[in-house]
C-alpha cells in the first residue's frame, strides 16, 4: 500500500457536515492500490470496561482520477460527535490510519483517532434551499432587449444594427426583460443573474459610479422593483452583481481623493501608496490589475465596510433581490465576506451569495462566506473535452472527478456551473459552430450536479468571439433564432425539473471513459432510479456495452420516451456520431 | 518522482501570510525523492508581449518526517498578489506542478497556476505580539498558596496536610499568589494561566455557577483586580479559563430549566431533547461527555451568545486580563468563536485567545478564531521520547517535524507548549522520578518554538499521579523545594529571554536523530547566530560528530559559558548519559 499517497485531514472536503445530522468522511488513496476501506468510528465518550466502543462502516469508492481513488462514508453520529479512523485492506496488508499515522494493529486509544468534535448546526454549510434547483440565465442588460427607447443613452444604435464594440450602446433595459419574460419562462430557467445595473459609464457597468443608483439607461428604481416582482411571479429569482473589490474612477469618494489628496476624508477608503495621487503612467495606489480606473477599495476600513454592507442590505431590503454575485471576490479579504454574509442574511435568510473565483475555492466555501463560486474548473474541463477537443474522455472524467472531490457534496450541489459568460467567447463559437457539440455541452451541463447557468442567447445558437464579440444584441426575430436548439435546451430544463435524479438530487459518478472511442458514460443515482448518460464525443458511431446492473431491467430511454427490456446477456447501445443516450432503470 | 506523494493546497499550512508583506509557500514530497524544488512565481497581472512574467526562487528543505520531505520558500510579492507553481527536479526528471496538475514543460498560462489572490492585512493570522515571548505558568488556584485564611472554604484542611482528593479543599487564593509573586518573577515566567476562578462548587471550579462572580474562596473582585495589577507591574500577563462549552449544574439558567421545564425562559439555552428534563440514569440533553452536571450550552442561541460574549468582554474591560483559555473549545461552534474574537479584541486588541484542543487544530487557527491551541501533539511526542521511552530519537524528530509543518510558522510561534497540567500526571512522575530526564524535558520545552507553559510546582520537582494526585498543594518550605531544579529552569528562562535565537526568534530544524544512540541534535538559526542543541537521551556516554559548518568557527558553550575554537577536521562532542550541550556559533 502506498502510504505516501493516502490523505485525509478533517474539515474542508475530507470531513464535513452534509446536513444537521450527517457527516461525510472521505479518504484519498493511490489509484488501484487499495481493495477496500472501512471507516472505524464511535462517540469519543462511549466506553465499556475502559475500552472505546467503535463500529465499522464500509466506504464506497466515489470516484477516481489519474492518480487517486476517493472513498466515502456517510455517518450520522447519535450524539453529533465522532472519533474515526480508516481500516485499509489490499492483497498484501491491512493498515489502520489515524491522526497519528499508520498502525499494523488497530489502536484502541480513541485519542489517537481523527476527530470531528461536534456537528454544530451553526457551522453546517447552508446555501439557500432553492439554489439547488435553480437554472440560471445570465443577462448582460445592455444587450438583452430594449423595451423603452425613451431611456436610451446618447448615441444608442438601432438594436443589432452592427457588431458590438467595447464602447457602443444599444439601449437594452429592464422593460426589455419584462417584455421577454415569456421567453425565459418557456425556456425553463428559474433565476436571472444580471451583470451590473448600477450607475456607471461603460456599457458593461463594472466601473461603478454610484452603488445606490440604477443606471438611467436601464430604467428607474420603480421599474427595477416591478421587474423583480414580475420575475418572482414567474418563479424566477433575481441576482445582482456587486463590484466591491474596486470602485469606478468616477465614484464620488475616489474623485474626492483625486481632488483633495491627503486632506480628503476618503483617503483611507483606498490603498494609496503616496500623495499626490497619480493615475499615469501607472497608478500609485492598489488597483484591480494595474487599471487606474479601478482603484481597489479598502475593505478593512470601517467606514468602507459600513458603506458596502449597507449596499448589500439595501438592494435586498428595498427590492427583494435573491442573490449577490461578487466580482473579483478572491482579492477581497475573507473577514469582509464573513461580515457581508452576516449582514445580508440578517436582511433575508435565503439570499444566495456567489463569488467570482476562477481557481480552487475551498477557503471561501466553508459555510462562513459564500454559498457558491463560479465553477470555472468545471467550465474548463467541459469545454476542453466537448468543445475544443483539447482533451480526451479519460482526462475529462478525471478532471471532473477531481473537481467533485475538491469540495463537499453540499457545495457541489449549488455550484454555479457556467459554460460561457460575457467574459468568454460564445460556446457555439468555441465549438466551431458545430451544433451537435453545443448540444452535448448543454446535455452535460444540465445533467450535472450544481446550478447551471445559461448565457443569454446561447439557447438560440448565438455566436461571438471573446468580448466584445460575445456581447451581441439578443436576437428576437424568430426566424433568426435557432428553434431546434431552444427546444433542445427546453427539453433538458424540463427533464431536470421533472426528475429529481436528473436534476440535483442524485449522486454522479463516471462509469466509463475511453480515449479510443472518446466516449464517456456517467450515472446519476438516487433511491428513485439510476440514470445512465452515454455521450459519444466522436465523429464515429459508437457501440458500447452497458454496465452490470442493467441486465434483466426495464430500461427507459427518457429522451425518446421509449422502454425496452434488457434481456440479452451482454447489453449494447449504439449511438451515432456526437450522439447521446439517456437510460433510466430501477 | 512519486507524484502521488506530492501535496500542496493554498491557505492553511501550505500557503499563508506570515506577516503583512510575506508569504510562506510550502510543498510536501516523498522523502528523499526530489533533489531540489524551485518556486515559480509572479504577479498575475504582470505580462510582457502577451507572456506572463514569472521568476524562480529556490525552496529549502525545512524538515522531513517518516514519509515526506517539506520544502519552503518565503516571498514578498510587490503588489501582494501571487500566482505560483513548483519546478521539481530529481535525477530522472523535471516536472512542474500547478493547480491543474503536473506538466513536463513549464506551462505559460498563468491561469493554470496556484493562486494566492491577495495578501489582505485583515486575514493575516495575528496573535498578540507579546505572546511570542511569553513563558507561561499554570496555577490551579485552590492549590498554589493560601494567603488569607479568612476566606477559606468550609472544611478547608491545613496546607499540604494530606494528599489531595477529588473533593478536599486547602484554601488556596489570590492573596497567596500575590504573596508569592517573587517566586514567579525569580523563576522568570511572564504569564499566569489560572484554571477557573468563577463561582463554582467543586475544587477545580470547572462547574461554573456564576460567570460574573469570583468564587469567594479565592477572594473578591477587588483582590483580583489588585492581583492583575501586581502581575502587570511585574511584567506578568494574566489569562483566565472560560468554560463556555457547558455550564455547571447549579448555574441559575439550568436550575430554572430543571424547575420550570418547557415553560422556562431558558429552555433554549441548552440542547434539551425532550421534556421533562431528566438527569438520571442518563441526561436527556446534550452534555459534556454524558455528564449530567455539565449541560452543553446552546451557543447558537442569540441570548446565550450575548451573555457569554459579555462575559468575555467584562473580565477584560473591568479587570484588564490579557488572555482567555477556552475549555473544550473544539465542541463549540466556529461561528461562536469568530464572534468571541471580534468581541474581546474590540475591548482590548492584544488579548490572547487559547483554545483547549487536543487534536489537529488547523480549522481554528486561520486568523478568525484562536491565537493558539494547547499543543498536545508536542506534549505527546516529547513525553513519549524523553519521559516514557516509548519512542526513539528518530520517531521523536519525525513527530515534532510533523507538528511544525501542520501549522503556519506564525501559529507555531505562539503555540501553547505544555508538558503537563492539572489533567495529567506530573512530569517528574512520568519520568519515574528521574531528574535528569526532567531536565531534558525542560530544556527541550524552553528551547522550542512557541510559548512554553510550566505547571506550578514542576520547577521544584513536585510529583503526583493523574488527577487528583497532580494537584497537590504547592510546596513552600524551602527545604522541601528542589533548589537545583529551580535554578535549572530559571537558567533556561533567562537564556530564552536573553538570546532571541534561543527563544522564539529562530528557525528550528532537526539535524541528527539516531535510534542507535537515541540522541537528537537540533539547531535554531537566525541572522544573529546558530545554536546547536545536543540531547543525549540515553544511559550511555555519547560521542557525536558536529555538523558541517562548525569547522573553523568559535563555538560558545552557552550553558557553561565556555568558548573553544573548532579547529579539528572532524569535530566531536562528548556528552555524559542524559547530558546535553548547547553550542552557539556565527
Amino acid at each position: 500500500m502506498l502510504k505516501e499517497a493516502i490523505y485525509h485531514r478533517p474539515k474542508n472536503n475530507f470531513a464535513y457536515a452534509y446536513n444537521d445530522t450527517t457527516l461525510h468522511i472521505r479518504l484519498q488513496t493511490k489509484k488501484n492500490d487499495v481493495d477496500s476501506v472501512e471507516l472505524i468510528h464511535g462517540d469519543p465518550y462511549v466506553w465499556e470496561n475502559s475500552e472505546w466502543i467503535s463500529t465499522k462502516t464500509p466506504m464506497t469508492k466515489s470516484g477516481s482520477d489519474d492518480l487517486y481513488d476517493y472513498w466515502l462514508a456517510e455517518v450520522s453520529p447519535e450524539f453529533r460527535r465522532l472519533r474515526y479512523g480508516f481500516s485499509l485492506t489490499s492483497k498484501e496488508e491491512n493498515l489502520t490510519l489515524t491522526e497519528k499515522g499508520f498502525y499494523e494493529e488497530e489502536p484502541k486509544d480513541c485519542g489517537l483517532y481523527f476527530c470531528f468534535p461536534f456537528l454544530n448546526k451553526a457551522d453546517v454549510f447552508r446555501a439557500p434551499s432553492w439554489a439547488k434547483d435553480t437554472i440560471w440565465y445570465q443577462i448582460f442588460p445592455e444587450r438583452f432587449a430594449n423595451g423603452n427607447v425613451d431611456n436610451d443613452p446618447e448615441g444608442a444604435l438601432p438594436w443589432g444594427s452592427t457588431e458590438p464594440t467595447t464602447t457602443n450602446l444599444f439601449g437594452g433595459d429592464f422593460e426589455g426583460v419584462i417584455e421577454h419574460i415569456d421567453h425565459l419562462v418557456d425556456l425553463g430557467i428559474t433565476g436571472i443573474y444580471f451583470t451590473p445595473i448600477f450607475k456607471a459609464r461603460s456599457n458593461h457597468k463594472y466601473d461603478t459610479i454610484d452603488y445606490m443608483e440604477i443606471d438611467p439607461q436601464f430604467g428607474d428604481k420603480e421599474t427595477f422593483k416591478k421587474l423583480v416582482e414580475i420575475c418572482h411571479e414567474h418563479g424566477i429569482k433575481v441576482m445582482l452583481d456587486a463590484v466591491f473589490n474596486h470602485s469606478g474612477y468616477y465614484w464620488a469618494p475616489f474623485q474626492d481623493v483625486l481632488q483633495n489628496g491627503e486632506s480628503s476624508k476618503y483617503k483611507d477608503w483606498f490603498h494609496i501608496w503616496d500623495f499626490p495621487v497619480q493615475t499615469k503612467p501607472k497608478p500609485n495606489y492598489d488597483a484591480f490589475a494595474f487599471v487606474s480606473d479601478m482603484p481597489k477599495l479598502n475593505t478593512e476600513n470601517q467606514e468602507v465596510k459600513d458603506y458596502l454592507l449597507e449596499v448589500g442590505r439595501y438592494w435586498v431590503r428595498e427590492f427583494n433581490i435573491d442573490g449577490w454575485r461578487l466580482d473579483v471576490a478572491n482579492e477581497v479579504d475573507h473577514q469582509f465576506w464573513r461580515e457581508f454574509r452576516q449582514a445580508v442574511k440578517a436582511e433575508k435568510e435565503d439570499v444566495y451569495i456567489l463569488g467570482e473565483i476562477w481557481h480552487d475555492s475551498m477557503p471561501w466555501l466553508q459555510g462562513d462566506q459564500f454559498d457558491a463560486v463560479m465553477n470555472y474548473p468545471f467550465t474548463t474541463a467541459t469545454l476542453d473535452y466537448l468543445a475544443k477537443n483539447n482533451t480526451k474522455a479519460e482526462d475529462f472524467a478525471h478532471s471532473i472527478t477531481k473537481v467533485l472531490h475538491s469540495y463537499p457534496k453540499n457545495v457541489n450541489e449549488v455550484a454555479f456551473n457556467l459554460l460561457g459568460s460575457h467574459d468568454t467567447p460564445r460556446i457555439l463559437t468555441i465549438c466551431d459552430d458545430d451544433k451537435n457539440k453545443l448540444k452535448l455541452l448543454f446535455l452535460f451541463q444540465l445533467s450535472f450536479i450544481g446550478a447551471p447557468c445559461i448565457y443569454y442567447g446561447d439557447e438560440i445558437s448565438m455566436t461571438g468571439e471573446q468580448d466584445p464579440g460575445c456581447r451581441k444584441c439578443m436576437i428576437w426575430d424568430k426566424e433568426d433564432q435557432d428553434e431546434d436548439m431552444f427546444a433542445f435546451v427546453k427539453k433538458l430544463t424540463h427533464l431536470r425539473k421533472e426528475r429529481a435524479t436528473f436534476g440535483n438530487h442524485g449522486d454522479i459518478r463516471f462509469i466509463q471513459a475511453s480515449n479510443d472511442t472518446n466516449h464517456v458514460m456517467y450515472e446519476k443515482t438516487s433511491d428513485d432510479e439510476t440514470i445512465l448518460f452515454i455521450v459519444n464525443n466522436s465523429d464515429q458511431e459508437l457501440v458500447v456495452t452497458l454496465p452490470d446492473g442493467t441486465q434483466g431491467k426495464v430500461l427507459h430511454d427518457i429522451w425518446n420516451d421509449e422502454e425496452f427490456a434488457a434481456d440479452a446477456e451482454i447489453l449494447q447501445a449504439k449511438l451515432p456520431a456526437y450522439g447521446f443516450q439517456i437510460l433510466s432503470y430501477k
